[in-house]
């Protein structure tokens, strides 16, 4: 954890203004932030941290990064953009089957006040814990509103779930339901008006408050034969993992979960363009051969773990969905015309 | 390796415009690059990186960021950013005593650029091979510029220098010339005209290009108490060092190590206050017991890795910088006057 010599400038008008000095402001929010773990020799406050992997396991390392305006709108709560920052790394780590440990945060942002700052750290100190993940460090610095997770974690000794090891015939899967999260920033941005406030309300937590699948991910070595988390929608996501395994893929369209208030705010059209190109719902895609199916539905309870057939891998090229009698070829056609 | 949605905005007027999904910026600019490490089972292009650690040793983490406007000039070199946003890392596991092996980068962008991301990827790599760093993952977003690298790295099995060792009685240390790099700034943004060329290229370099002293904090293994690097000013970072060790110190500002271009371009007394105030330095600051100085002296050759005897650490409280007959309190006066 690095103390910049940079003062982070006092927000006017503040509720509380803070003038606050890098190290001041490290010390308060986010020292002792995340899960205690014994494995952390060093934490947060020296010049980098030390951390003891278990002996025989492997590292898991990712890296993502969110600003204000591009992944969300200024009038997210700051809770949000905490939870946010980490819940995308513990995504990325899902799809890898791995166990998040350690995290370092880099937080650029353009003023320090005191509710703010409260309430990211609790956003991500909350999620941290939940997943038993420690802060061991990182830097603050002055500038445009930017955070950068890395998230470390422990690979399972069975291995790791790759985008790379789908084959021709194996079954496509998405767990949860898709198209809520794009749905729920309209809701935030004021384009979706539609719909019961309960309903509308859950959609914009599904964006601000987004629930990684850790545990499915775990669940998912050695059944799995590749996965990755829909961050960037279903489409474009199973396109980079089919492409990763030199494979294709064919989606039902009919076949995506939507959840019942993105069918009641949005319509049946609309919320099936959400789940294929909205992003942001950060559940998993994933394949798996036509031989292991019995071992997913008896290991994996879709009951406990949602989870959808949406479609199958296929030779190739591109992602073609079928949407009824239409047929649109993703890689071909993009995915412009979809929501954002 | 996450590869967002967003498509990289083209730069008006470019000289080869690239119009780039973050996939193919990554693929092209970022794989690859560093060194190729046998440790490393899946690099760039997954959700996550999967390394091994070698078993019994523990895994050190440093998370730095640089923003445009605030730690580097809008005018600064592309190379110079990419080897500054590495070389803020290595710097700060060369402070710990640590071997550096693994980068993740975060590039926040607003346009791509062919020379420039060319350039900024080069400057990045060629440091990260000079000191073995694979760069393992990442991610690429749209917005302000700013770079946020992680580096990962091995803890030497003798253990780690931290700040907190110091003893007062322990001799103070500073490898190599400081202030070079605050006074090469004032040359970049034309605040410093005096002096030769060449000695204004010289000063310019330390900041455009610092060289961390990853080999000498290896070597202070077992003889320093305490380490720290410079990055914020060797008045600020002595004073982290000494605070974090329940310490004070007593620093002689005659004894500063002066490169003779500092001196020759800006003359002693800025030189002084840019040695003491100016950071970006990237040298490190140690403490040595009384009873290991013949260690130091004898193991680590001054005339390999230049440091020089710059005070004492004190029972405290605070910094007390002895400059002649004046006497200057940094705790309670502060640093605003030094330059920057």
């Amino acid at each position: 954890m690095r103390f910049g010599r940079e003062r982070i400038a006092r927000k006017e008008g503040d509720s509380a203004p803070v003038s606050l000095g890098e190290f001041e402001l490290i010390d308060r929010f986010f020292r002792n932030r995340g899960a205690r773990r014994a494995d952390v020799a060093l934490g947060v406050g020296d010049d980098a941290a030390v951390i003891d992997v278990p002996r025989g396991k492997r590292l898991v390392a990712a890296t993502d990064t969110i600003v204000e305006g591009v992944h969300f709108p200024r009038a997210a709560p700051p809770r949000s953009i905490g939870h946010r920052a980490l819940a995308v790394n513990l995504s990325d780590l899902a799809a890898m089957g791995a166990r998040p440990a350690w995290a370092t945060l880099a937080l650029t942002l353009p003023a320090a006040e005191e509710s703010w700052l409260r309430e990211f750290a609790n956003g991500l100190d909350e999620l941290a814990r939940a997943h038993e993940v420690a802060l061991i460090g990182g830097d603050t610095t002055s500038g445009p509103l930017t955070v950068t997770v890395t998230l470390l974690g422990i690979a399972h000794s069975r291995g790791f779930l790759a985008r790379s090891g789908a084959a021709p015939g194996d079954h496509i899967f998405v767990s949860g339901t898709v198209g809520d999260a794009a749905a729920g920033l309209a809701v935030l941005e004021a384009r979706l008006k539609q719909g019961s406030a309960a309903d509308r309300e859950q959609l914009q937590r599904r964006f601000l408050f987004p629930e990684p699948r850790v545990e499915l991910g775990e669940r998912l070595l050695g059944i799995a034969s590749a996965a990755i988390d829909v961050s960037d929608g279903l489409a474009a996501d199973t396109g980079k993992l089919v492409r990763a395994s030199n494979c294709g893929a064919r989606i039902d369209a009919g076949a995506l979960p939507l959840s019942a208030a993105i069918v009641a705010c949005a319509g049946a059209q609309a919320a099936r363009d959400w789940a294929l190109g909205g992003g942001d719902d950060y559940e998993l895609c994933f394949t798996v051969p036509a031989g292991r199916l019995a071992q997913l539905t008896g290991s994996v309870p879709v009951k406990r773990w949602p989870y959808t057939a949406i479609g199958l891998v296929t030779d190739g090229p591109g992602v073609v969905i079928l949407d009824g009698a239409a047929i649109l070829n993703v890689e071909r056609a993009g995915f412009d015309h979809f929501v954002r």
